[in-house]
């Protein structure tokens, strides 16, 4: 019998209560499949940082590493300023951990509702694959004459050759895999009528990786383009494959097309032998409804199931996916926290009563 | 009776059909509310550039600040590479007039289609003020080894404190005129957390324009987060000031709430004594419906009302704006190309005859 060992980060606010649904949903399904999982809990987060002043204590990256996988509650409090858990935290483990792929499946689950007319989960069923340590996240910049009113600010946005290929390269390869029936297609969203610079380069890199791949057709959208398209004709994506500043923007939009916070959830991925990745429900800490048991909690469950797809254990993934589904399509009465019909609890319960189904 | 004068590019593919269905009405308006347009073409877009090799000929600009306002149809060519057009011209006018302020005023006509449920018009009522000549649109980049295996390639965004300065100040007294009876609120749209440098600067000089303007209710969205939130909740949303990069953005995801292509309109305005304005449909060229009278005018003729409105002619504008709803909540049978029930110059005469009323 195998054993996987994850950190768990449960983080702010509702974020360890969703993450301990999560949990009890892996451990169920690693039963099933046979194997284990041993969790060590990390309490780094706002509250943290308010009691302590540390926000990634010295070593902690170190010490991450050494874990299988890092599952991730959620990162946020109401008293900290924005940026600073952000960059101080999440940012951090993405960068240093080298996590270049950001995964954000967007499926419409059964019994889901969508904001969108007519559209239902075979129209909305695509992948985006948003680089994750480039781009305006590169965090550089600066002021001239600051607090005058002759200031300039910047924010630099860099892109390399190496990591627009590694990028590009893994969701080329993503698209042959997920071998939809439908074509499969990968589509770059950039803007290179505008960022002649920078997504010149992405887009060159686009083309030449495309070559290796005949199988698949590769396609551009423009940003703005893009997030018309995705509301109007979502059936028309396959994979999107994005640099991380419009990865982050449309990403959203997309959690919103599958339901919202309650539902959506994305990997920090290092692909590369030995690297440690990390699994996050896209929902903040959601504060207001902290340990009142009506938090969504299939989101962090979702995020679960990539953890196990993506560490070695894609069948107990797929188990924990149909189980959602399952629950989604026959028991929840929405996705919202505190209509879901259900406390947080009592829908992981249901989701590991599905799993043997 | 007074006299406006415009320039009129009506540009490429479909742009000059929309535009002469734009001037008619404008004409009939202006008619109606005694002045008169006197209008002059110039012949730039994809197939001047073709042809000569020229985009913005020597002394065009200083020849286009002559005019009251401009009317651009549409720009772009399927055989001019992408960047070429759009910098060369489109983006040229916007900065050589210093036209700061894109107005996106984003309004769901009656009987007009959104693909959101349970959204009409009256939740579908907003406005987007987009800064129009910094951040990732100033051009500002390049490359280090271009073509190795070592590239790297920037490109950065750059922000005043007066180029933000004089937007904010606009945008918060066009939500102070706007009097929403809903309460009058600015959100600011940005990425404060990421952007620490660039968007700092935004975000500062945003509080403190703010405090010259009481009667509005400063908020802050980060963009991700309204992408979410247009789509969920857009009755939430009076006014949105937004940067240029996420302007792009929002504007056309507003765009496709509001019915898309075929109905969005936008002004890029200098609001300056003397300064030169320039209106413009959403939509692009779209070369396949060219010469076919199935393209819709609604939106070009919706820029033709914020033409009047922001010349000095307010009734005209007003008069205009009304038919165009009358003739979209009785007459169209849809705002999609070749499904209007109308072919592209009956519409431009419905709007004229709904005029009177
Ligand atoms: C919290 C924030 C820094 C983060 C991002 O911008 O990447 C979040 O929005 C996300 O998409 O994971
Ligand atoms: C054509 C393009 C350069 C332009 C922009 O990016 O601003 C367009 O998308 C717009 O929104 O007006």
């Amino acid at each position: 019998m195998s054993n996987m060992k994850i950190a768990v980060i449960g983080g702010d606010g509702t974020g360890p209560e969703v993450t301990a649904e999560a949990l009890k949903v892996m451990d169920a399904a690693a039963k099933l499949e046979g194997f284990t999982i041993e969790k060590t809990e990390f309490g780094f987060g706002g509250e943290h940082y308010l009691k302590t002043g540390e926000i990634l204590p010295e070593g902690a990256v170190a010490e991450l590493r050494k874990f299988d996988a890092i599952f991730l509650g959620a990162i946020g409090h109401p008293d900290v300023a924005p940026g600073i858990l952000e960059k101080g935290l999440l940012l951090q483990l993405r960068f240093q951990l080298d996590q270049y792929i950001n995964l954000r499946p967007v499926k419409l689950y059964p019994g889901v509702e969508t904001p969108l007319k007519d559209k239902g989960p075979e129209e909305i069923d695509f992948v985006v694959v948003r680089e994750n340590t480039e781009d305006l996240y590169a965090g550089i910049g600066g002021f001239l004459k600051k607090g005058t009113a002759d200031e300039v600010a910047t924010q630099t946005a860099m892109y390399t050759r190496k990591g627009c290929e590694r990028w590009l390269r893994w969701a080329f390869e993503y698209t042959q895999k997920r071998n939809n029936p439908k074509g499969k297609k990968l589509t770059l969203v950039a803007k290179t009528n505008v960022l002649t610079y920078g997504h010149d380069l992405v887009w060159r890199t686009f083309q030449e990786v495309a070559k290796d791949y005949p199988d698949v057709e590769p396609d551009y959208n423009h940003v703005d383009a893009c997030c018309m398209w995705m509301v109007k004709n979502p059936e028309y994506y396959d994979v999107i494959a994005t640099t991380n500043m419009f990865g982050d923007i449309i990403t959203d939009l997309a959690g919103i097309l599958q339901g919202g916070m309650g539902v959506a959830a994305g990997g920090n991925i290092n692909p590369d032998a030995g690297g440690t990745s990390m699994y996050e429900p896209m929902g903040g800490s959601a504060p207001k409804y902290t340990g009142q048991n009506v938090i969504n909690p299939i989101a962090a469950i979702s995020a679960g199931a990539m953890l196990l797809e993506h560490t070695g254990q894609p069948a107990a993934g797929a188990r924990v996916l149909k189980a959602i589904q399952t629950v989604t399509g026959t028991k929840m009465k929405s996705q919202s926290a505190g209509k879901m019909g259900y406390g947080t609890s009592e829908v992981g319960d249901l989701v590991v009563e599905a799993l043997g189904g």
